[in-house]
């Protein structure tokens, strides 16, 4: 029994005999030369906001790393697994990228859970929970602003978590270094999943605004 | 200050006036009725590999879990922080996925890490060293074996941990029991950069095969 | 009595009418000048391997060595008998061929055999056990590795025969010399019985690959 | 780098999109089930003489054992490796055959270097002179008969060559008591390359006549 969702294996087809058919010669390159993206993207594992869709990128631009929300928690060399740590140290200092993109959206599921108080534990390991307790301290301040609707905490607390992750993204001593350097530059995005449109962040601000407006 | 990397600018614009134009009744609809894909794929960050483009999948299909050398740890209920679990968790108790896909491919940094001798930690953090160490036993019986060509090597440890990732899923209760009910389906798959192959995992034997010849 | 079985006795007549009849002339011209084919073929005895017709090959050209698991022992001049070693120094000193091709193939029953850890002698003189212990190293460094699947070791150990009898090959001198200076060329094959496919060796790396994708 | 020479990978090419796709189910039914033929053939490397071709054989019907001059050496359970008895032992006791057709052919090199006084060994290690010598008593009866042509003296000996191997396979205790037991037939055929003519021998008499004239 080999088999895969026929859904899938459509999929599959149509890139075989249409993308990889024009590309073929990009892969066989990327496969003997290796990757060099100049791009990590930390990005949310929705399959609303695949980030290769929506920056039309092909084999080899981005390295992508997802997790629930694009979370990216602080550094704690403490000997454990970590799956986000290993993947931005490898993308920094294996790959040697040049930029890194936090990259949340719109109505995202792990920050309505976080925001939700009748949320129960989805299992007895509440590893939700737990993921989203990074956020904690802002989830309760915005959570207990009831001047704001639930739509407005929720993209609150979304743009929040992006700049928490930048800020815990220059708590990785590769970063902090490399970034004061020029070599690494930091940028947070939005986006927005009913308009298609994609918020950036303002650096000097952190205020998100379409770069049309930048 | 609001900008983004040029390639990426250009490429959200080639989405918004391409991709996005087509499909905004879809993309205003999952922003709607919120997201109800089918299928979680655990795969690799590699810029070679995205799901999205190797499946040609749309928006609101593929919930996508990226971390390196897509590795699932084993079910660890002891309060910290898993990016993994979280996302398993959020992916078949919230999102009730029918499949998960655990998708592997060739060439994978990782893995290579994993069987230089040479390697040296990349940071004083160690984390891909670390994360890495969830292979150490398999990846020991392959890297002694000086039979074996380096790629033979790579190629026998990618799939064993894709093997491996889909015994730790297992652990997880909610994916045992509802697997024993017949509500999820979990799938391997192996994608071959240099030819674009998918080499689809047999469920009986654990061997990888391409669907074509199954 | 002068008989054979009737499936090779139809076999027979079928070859005399077909392919005789068209090529008559070819085997006349072959009688008389001799053979004088360009390629020694090592091959296993295995029913669904045959050089000939993989190779689409006519009379004349390929000298084909066929033994179980297409082993080459390494080069001892110990005044024994030695089938291998004698069809090897005929067809280099003697028809002085240009390639050697060692070929393998999927599903070998004496690699199976040297792999099995529940194998018995076959009979007391233990031919095959004696026969695949030139493998022994090998052999033992994979069928040790737990994580592979049962099809994972077969091919690994199959392509391993493949890569020792090359270096086998080349400790008989005349093999050697023949090849420093350009006269000889050798070749490592694996035939995949299943699909058809020819996996050709890279002779740099060691690896097997398909010519298309080479 | 990875190739063969052009020729074998012309006539690859001409077996995968003619023969193969005509006969791809059988091979894939061989793969997975295994193969089972009922005829060992034990027969000479010689380019002129492959079985394959003889009886217009298809994949799965003949395990073919292939060595300079078809030669079976006699039991000799002494614990070396012994490439003939491995096979003939595979093929009887693992195959369970059948049948087993000795089949020389004339104008064997083999046979001819045996009867050539002014042969001289084609290396140091004389592996040819070694593993013609084990018909060495028949040889030197035949050599030493100058009143037959050369050519008579050629075909006399390729015939007695048969015959020799047929009394070697009645030394293996598998081969005596299941060829006892009528479960076991041996054949000897002789090939005429400048004719096609198959010669097949008598049973009783040991002569070898045309089929037809059986």
């Amino acid at each position: 029994m080999t088999h895969l969702p026929e859904k899938l294996l459509t999929g599959y087809h149509n890139f075989m005999h249409g993308r990889f058919e024009v590309e073929s010669d990009r892969y066989r390159r990327l496969a003997q030369e290796g990757q060099a993206p100049d791009t990590l993207v930390i990005a949310c594992c929705d399959s609303r906001s695949a980030p290769e869709t929506i920056f039309d990128a092909g084999p080899g631009e981005l390295f992508v790393l997802r997790n629930v929300a694009n979370l990216v928690p602080p550094y704690e060399p403490d000997g454990e697994f970590h799956a986000t740590s290993a993947a931005l140290e490898f993308a920094v200092q294996a790959l040697k990228v040049k930029n890194i993109v936090v990259m949340g959206h719109g109505r995202c599921g792990g920050i309505k859970a976080a925001l939700d108080p009748a949320m129960k534990p989805l299992s007895p390991g509440d590893f939700i929970g737990r993921w989203m307790s990074l956020l904690a301290p802002a989830t309760e301040a915005v959570a207990g602003n009831s001047m704001m609707t639930t739509t407005e905490r929720q993209t609150a607390l979304e743009r929040i978590s992006i700049r928490y992750s930048i800020a815990n993204l220059r708590t990785f001593p590769c970063v902090k270094i490399l970034e004061d350097k020029g070599r690494l530059t930091i940028y947070g995005a939005w986006f927005d999943i009913s308009t298609g449109e994609l918020w950036v962040m303002n650096k000097e601000t952190g205020d998100f605004e379409r770069p049309e407006a930048g």
